[in-house]
């Protein structure tokens, strides 16, 4: 492969950018495409994609939802339907003019999101009390025009899930919007192991057509916040413009309330910048491809097939195991799969062979350790729960020691220049643009369990708005 | 939902496009979309993609192949890097011109397949034999534009899989090639129920840009034939065009040849007319969203309470299980789900409950049977394995009987109106164009398995052609 050599990635303390750069080339999960700020996702990134997905997919399931798949292509008119989507999305639109050797008579959007073509079908399926809630995801691509693409961060095209659902009033919606949410915010700390903060956004930073957009935002160890996940109550804003109705039980005929929420492949960015450390990543065990890689130390035909044995029994154990047989040194080895974030590495040289032991090294942690091979591979699956928990406490650590409830301006700017900050806030947009003019930092959002708390706002000393703090930071 | 009234289709002997597209809408696998040709995967037809895509997947992963996923739009330039590639292609090609509210330098093609952005892409990633073979499939959307489109077959955009993988040399690439054909064969056997025939495709039916296509074709309850499934073996035709070269191990540069594969949501149309009845869909139960949907007879707590106990236990057992609680009658029920393909339907009533029995009806069979509750989930697999068996067993015999070995023009006149016919040819492209012309039969393959035969084509008298028998029918 074009970059195999020099393992070795900018430090986190002398540009995290760089870092952040470099290490997506070289730890193969993401080359930049021909086409300017498209992505290439190399296979080592799209597993962790697929893992991620199987996660959220079981729990989209149980939680009574269905896949379909809606079209790419949407017609120019429909966005108009609703007035603040279209002024949202219509800078960011790539159009096809042009299909079958022939001009089109109307120019097709290709989908930056779906709940204008999904809202026309959804008024089609649904006539009656009976149809709802209407609860349906799907997988699928979406394309933003970015000026300033980064890989996984903000590129043209992203894979993502967008769940589109119809209920019949808005407790109902809003319970869903909420429920959704929870799932983000259980997945990202449960699968992925970054304690996310969930909550409201302020108008400046909703979903363009939406009533209330509620996010989870991750700390990347720059201190800056990166919002992994979205989910929308559209009230009846989309209802009206497509004529979504149902006639209730008493015959009367209603708009229905709409939400839709939505998880992409920035989510693997997210990974990367919460928990990478200068040697590379550090995956979390339940999204790694290989949990556990077994390197053979030395050219030995007995240690070789030990060592395909030891991955045998570890797959059978349900654990994502890998021998490196490629023909380098231990030391090129090591560096790689520490580059690469591999949870778990197990040595197994001839020595260790005859003794009936391993050497076990996890890529968060200080040293080896030498086990037995008697029971090690039925201890892997509890050696791998504790790297998760490892990992999710050092980055809730990290967070904790970033983030501080602020109550004046200059605290303010010393904490959101590599942190974040819970502060008082007016609530007016012009204040957070000033904020965000001075500092860097804008509303990520309004922690759903801050405690009951008013005052002065941390920039104008007008009164406090929304009845809590709100969390401010810089951000991806 | 808005065409649940009226269940009957129209019979297939009457008009068998009717049929299909009146099933499609009223099983509720696939809506119209606002864009002409386009197509809705409702959550009942996206399910049966769900589980074909997971039997695939799993065999791909099997064979060495590892997941990935390449950019959605590629640069006009790119197509025309592999001369007959862009001849093939250009006629159904959608294309971006504007993007982020300007337009572009070089118009975008929507991807209508990927050899061209993989191909530029593998020539940065392979440099030596040691990154041979690669490996890798993609799941993804394509956009052709069709002139006569129909849902499930002939789609502007359709969802699939394509493998492209590169080889040191030809033998490795066709193994390749001929690998995937048989897991293609297998899937469509094992999992769909639906004996295919494999064979090498004609020049005329070449995919553009390959040495030789290979495909799977099926047959569908009319008669015709259905091409289910591609591999090709691109020579280096396009290692030429996009430059991947490796140095081999005595250090000589060398082109790759490569090979590319794929397996679409057409297969969803193949299983509705390979299978489905005058009664509706009649699907194979390993990909059947339901493979059995118990119905409570009656409106008894007790019984509903077994019902879904039923399910429960079902479910547990790794069966795909039911409980239809909607408010209607069993009638409704039964047409309901029988419109709708499930495997096996379970009737239970007070009175069964009361003899500690059920009844049990399957889709594809004759009359019910009444089986004893002790011991029906733990049989359930077993009798979805019959079911599986007995379609194919039907499948098979209905292909057997529309199929023949002809050697007079006679014949082959009468054998293609309604089925398909084994002849040899001349393999001249123009007498195939003079054959459908008159018959409307084209060469769908010549099968793998046929044995060594020559002597007078079939039209021309001209001397045969491939050594084989080729075998020719109306298509899909």
């Amino acid at each position: 492969m074009a970059d195999r050599k020099g393992l070795g990635v900018t430090p986190q303390g002398e540009d995290f950018s760089a870092w952040y750069n470099e290490l997506v080339l070289k730890a193969e999960l993401a080359d930049r495409a021909p086409v300017k700020g498209a992505m290439i996702i190399r296979p080592y990134g799209y597993r962790i994609w697929e893992l991620l997905q199987a996660e959220l997919d079981q729990r989209f399931k149980a939680t009574g939802h269905v896949n379909a798949y809606f079209p790419l292509f949407i017609p120019m008119s429909y966005l108009a339907k609703e007035a603040a989507h279209v002024e949202g999305f219509s800078p960011e639109l790539a159009v096809v003019t042009h299909a079958g050797g022939e001009e089109l008579e109307e120019p097709l959007v290709v989908r930056p999101t779906s709940e204008t073509v999904i809202g026309e079908t959804y008024s089609r399926w649904i006539s009656s009390w009976r149809d709802l809630p209407l609860l349906i995801n799907q997988w699928a691509n979406v394309v933003r025009w970015e000026l300033r693409p980064r890989l996984f961060l903000r590129t043209t095209e992203f894979l993502w899930q967008e769940g589109h659902t119809a209920h019949a009033d808005e407790d109902d919606a809003m319970a869903e919007t909420m429920r959704m949410l929870g799932v983000y915010t259980e997945v990202a700390r449960d699968v992925a192991a970054i304690p996310v903060v969930p909550g409201e956004k302020t108008p400046g930073e909703r979903f363009a057509g939406a009533v209330a957009t509620f996010s989870i935002e991750a700390m990347m160890r720059d201190g800056r916040a990166l919002q992994s996940g979205t989910s929308h109550y559209l009230g009846t804003n989309f209802a009206q413009a497509f004529d979504i109705t149902f006639q209730d039980a008493s015959g009367v005929l209603r708009h229905c309330h709409t939400t839709s929420w939505g998880m992409s492949t920035r989510m693997i960015g997210a990974v990367i910048m919460a928990h990478g450390d200068d040697k590379g990543l550090v995956l979390p065990p339940r999204l790694a491809p290989y949990q556990v890689v077994v390197v053979p130390i030395g050219k030995d035909p007995e240690v070789d097939q030990a060592a395909a044995r030891l991955a045998d029994d570890a797959r059978a154990a349900g654990v994502r195991a890998h021998v490196d047989t490629r023909d380098a040194t231990p030391g090129f080895k090591f560096n790689d799969w520490e580059l690469k974030g591999v949870p778990l590495r197990i040595e197994l040289g001839p020595r260790d062979l005859a003794a009936g032991t391993a050497v076990v090294a996890a890529r968060l942690g200080s040293g080896k350790e030498t086990v037995p091979l008697e029971g090690l591979v039925a201890g892997l699956p509890a050696r791998l729960d504790a790297c998760h928990d490892a990992l999710l406490a050092r980055a809730t650590d990290f967070r904790d020691s970033r983030r501080a409830r602020v109550d004046t301006w200059d605290e303010f700017k010393t904490r959101v220049a590599d942190g974040w900050a819970d502060a008082l806030h007016c609530g007016q947009p012009a204040c957070e643009d000033v904020i965000k003019a001075d500092t860097g930092a804008t509303p990520r959002c309004i922690p759903s369990d801050g405690p009951a708390e008013s005052g002065q706002c941390i920039r104008c000393d007008a009164p406090s708005a929304w009845g809590r703090r709100v969390l401010f930071a810089k951000a991806y």
